[in-house]
């Protein structure tokens, strides 16, 4: 009934609120989010996508797509951000990570793509940058961008390779400030956790003077181990599992890319503390990050621009060590937040080979959370 | 009334049940335990503490002690383990991780103290190995020891330096398999965590062949953040804080060591992943893991002895990959339940400066699961 | 007189000698070579390039190409290897790395091109993949491949983007083994270093019952701090610098990849152990790596192919850690070798934008090493 | 004849030359020192040395000691520098580098000491932060001091722990700017490399406004591979080896920790950067880095004191990535240099159980370097 009384909502009020998130079904979070509970909370950062979802007349279906997450908006090609990532389980792959380790900057933007189609996203961005305006006096010689993945082969046709570099202008150049899409969209359209349909999530936490961001690219875990507001719902919500025995991938065989921005002045070193800490917001979802499961968190922050502009003496501030606790615990509740954004946006997709991915039922979800009294006040 | 009448049931019975564990009171925790639901399932591991608690007639507290974590028993000079580590917040000390990471070999014990007695406890582990047989041709040359810390300065008189080598001794010769003393004792004598007296605990969990345990010494955490089996029990129990404003200490200041064995037969980069999986568990109880924080992990395999014993080509058995997923899950279950465990088997403590700090309170803390309908069946 | 001399011998002898290698040319070098003084002198290891030059109509100069590794030859999809990697500095792109670091693991090829390309290269692998039997019973599901880069750009229209799927088809299914082809060929058909032509360089040690072969493609340094067999070459051969101020790219901007395989058992931590030696090689040459320098290695063991075949419990045999030594020593030495083959076996060439980059001279490079008298006995 | 004329000279002088140094000998050295070449040249860095030498009346030899480098002399304990550190291999102890790698601050002093007594140097170093003022509102709680080690049991009775708190004392209270004793002093007391007596030595480099300064405790390496000034001196210096067979240590199973110092302006990863060059200086003295060798560096840069007060928004001058190349070039010269003139310091030493180990012959190695045309000019 959850679902329908919002819907009713927002059809009166005529708002957006359409898409009930995961906070207007009455789960509980902690901290306060920004304006719009979203990694554009923090300024300057641009989202896009590209959604490639079509029937081929053979049969296949392409169910895929490309998101970009631009640190610095339009002006990211310029102007790198200080960041750092971390590794929680390996099993997939980010590119750029060698210099982004090295240099503690973050050059470009971050994309998120299907497993397959990495390496075309990659060369896209270089080629888009090239377009832009190539090797020159400014200093532009080479890119090593930043593209992650998660593997979407459950309901897409992965092997078809049908992300193409018009995607990638397209998400490039479509990516804009306010409210992201989430759920089956861009890099996410595709995408299964806990064997719900899943896809692409955000949220914020406001700190002091400071906002924290995050979205996820999420398509891990089986339902067994799904908590959500510490409830373990996943042994509650039984119905359309996905990962039966004997499907050869009845393990943790997904991944989840956490993208974390702040604009709080953070040096290399603290952003890769920073990308530390989603490790912790993932586990309260309940993950044990499996082996088949590649979850690789970045982290960026936007303050600091005037210091990367390649000068000789630069001078950047950042947050004293001992004042990080806050934006820890914003990185851990606003990661958490994300996720379950992900998987209440989402919706359900028939794909290829005839495989589906349900959503999760918004009012079976809310009942067991009620039976635990742990549905937020007034819900 | 928990306390209490599982008090009377242990009476009755004349079990050593007089000390409830978290899993007694009716705590949920997923997945299946060892017979003795602490780190000694792991066959061959022993422990041995040195409690040091006395009133000097200065009136300085100690509150402090030595515990030793024995791989391979009294064997463990002789014969390494394969072992590795993390570090989720290296706001602590844990030596002999450098050899530990380039040879993917833990030799000797795993011992943990206070922060400022990690050194004596160090070359007192040389001088009891020398004892035993020193330099000679037996190949025995140099040692690395491996000793990890937390800080007790809350209660104990830590600039004193009250540890000796004899407490190093007497933790050595003194380990045995068996049940292991938990709360406060051992190096986890003066331990507090979320702001409740804590220490040492420990628990297992046992999937096809093989057992995983996990041996805590817990200091971390403010009361806010603690969460028990999902439930943010840290809103509801609010009595007796110690770090309240304006305690300079009022952050995340403590720290926790999560030591992991296993005889599932394990190479070292497999263990680090096993050591990486303690932060999931950690997490489960609402860690950010605060800056203040020492959260330093080790894994090691009692598997492969006769593979380590120096010849010339060895042979090592080990589980795939792709069959790693239980153990994680294995790390995390048994990671959580050892926390609360420390939690649960701890007393209240007054100590130094005349400062103090109380157990939870078993039946408060019972009487939230139960309002979140989250105690175990028959609870 | 040295190169026409040697010239004559090959003619003479109808060997293929026409192509003296640098110990042809009298450079001493410690250790002993296998009998290809190549990494195909670790049995089973294949290499293939694809040599992509030509002169586009509009005057663009296409001067690069790819170079496959194949561990295990053809048999290296199907059979993963242990392998380690290490970045000394990490500007520059290898993909694969977050599995290879987590699992211990390299499987399928290792691929090198240009810094523009890797993306290219990254997907056609998995299509080639996907070609000779995607996914299916047999366990494939998703690749992540590894490819390495380095930059071009001096003489090759890197914004080009002319490496296509076909010419990683071709390194692919070329791969043999035997003599491997140097200097400008496949990856490193358009590289410089210590700016004078450069490209694929290899070389081999043999130590006890084992082998270590080393592969590199070699773009870094400048003429200054060139040093052959510990004499200071650069500071003696000045003619034909490249990178002259006001040049912008004056610095220390190009890469090196250096790939180290052995057919010891070795486990995945000692072959990080392995990759990190290839540093001290380098460094033999006079390398300080560059801020601009992707010098960025990876080792792997072609033993120990039974262990790697997904089963349930694996059996892997391995070298103790104390008997390394040989290893390390000939890791070094082959790293020293194989960078100086690359610089004796490139030849002159004319590239983009008027750019040019001489071979080193061979008669004047003997010369300044026999003031030094530090020609190998008999030269 | 070196030697001696180098004498007559110190002594017509007055001059403390009577101790030459390596470059005094000839041996060429790539870039330009600053006045007293050694790390004291980067301004506010001091250094102690605690020298214990004697022979105990049952015949046990000590020969032993304690080095403090403080990073901004007896400010250090109040104001930490920016560091970090790598471990080229790992086979030595280093502690404090968690907090190091965590926060980027190395905190107070860098102590060198014997292998078995790192434990009773740290937490001297501890007594002697608590003496000076312990925990109060000035915010001091705990410390996790950074104290390193190489193994001197060759000439020391090591398992005798003959290093005392008194001698911790007597280095941190003695540090001091200006000329820096070499050879056996210190912590490098009873050091042996390439089996000639060794220990500390120390450089610097001047670069622009920057000044880079290296000291080592070097005790690493076999005669066989001893490069110097890239001439292979250790094939023709064969005299008065070390480590033949059947010496059970015949073996590289010395150790090297290098301490590099600047005051250019450079964030923590940039200093991890600068402890990684560190190897590549070593590696131009023939080190493979053995098994048996801990190769642990650490880097601080004494810039921004202002910025590490604690405060809650620091703001700190750094060099840009692409301006570093220079201070890569004066580490790896640096750090070649301070192993030299450790090893041309030293001087013959008897120690423990009848072993002896011979200073380098001066007079022997410009003549090796004379007959390869490697002298300084005018030498």
């Amino acid at each position: 009934m959850v679902r329908a009384s919002l819907l009713l909502l927002a059809l009166a009020t005529g708002a957006s609120a359409a898409e009930p998130r995961a906070r207007d079904l009455g789960i509980p979070f902690e901290g306060q989010p920004g304006p719009l509970n979203a990694i554009t909370d923090v300024a300057g950062v641009t989202v896009g996508h590209a959604t490639v979802v079509r029937d081929e007349a053979d049969g296949r279906k392409v169910r895929t797509g490309v998101t970009a997450v631009l640190p610095r908006g339009q002006a990211s090609a310029a102007t790198p951000v200080f960041g750092g990532w971390f590794a929680l389980n390996g099993n997939g792959e980010m590119t750029g990570t060698a210099w982004l380790e090295e240099s503690g900057q973050l050059e470009g933007p971050v994309m998120l793509t299907n497993t397959h189609s990495v390496g075309v996203v990659r060369d896209a961005v270089i080629a888009e940058r090239v377009r832009a305006g190539g090797a020159d006096a400014t200093g532009y010689w080479w890119s090593l961008p930043v593209v992650a993945e998660t593997w979407d082969g459950h309901l897409n046709d992965i092997n078809g390779f049908h992300v193409t570099p018009a995607h990638v202008a397209e998400a490039l150049r479509g990516a804009k400030g306010g409210p992201v899409a989430e759920g089956n969209v861009g890099g996410g359209t595709g995408m299964v956790c806990h064997e719900f349909k899943c896809g692409i999530g955000t949220a914020s936490r406001v700190r002091g003077n400071y906002t924290v961001g995050v979205l996820v690219q999420a398509n891990y875990g089986l339902r067994d181990s799904l908590r959500i507001a510490g409830v373990p719902v996943g042994q509650f919500l039984r119905n359309d599992r996905v990962y039966t025995e004997p499907n050869p991938l009845a393990g943790d065989t997904g991944s989840i890319i956490i993208i974390v921005a702040t604009d709080a002045p953070l040096l290399p070193h603290q952003l890769k503390r920073l990308a530390r800490r989603a490790s912790l917001g993932l586990a309260r979802l309940g993950s044990y990050a499996g082996n088949g499961s590649g979850d690789i968190f970045v982290a960026f922050s936007t303050a600091n621009a005037e210091a990367l502009d390649g000068g000789e003496l630069e001078q950047a501030r950042f947050v004293g060590n001992d004042r990080m606790d806050p934006l820890f615990e914003a990185t851990v509740q606003a990661t958490e937040e994300a996720i379950t954004n992900a998987m209440v946006a989402a919706r359900d997709m028939q794909g290829h080979g005839g495989n589906y991915a349900r959503a999760i039922d918004h009012a079976a979800l809310v009942e067991v959370l009620r039976q635990h009294r742990r549905l937020a006040p007034g819900k």
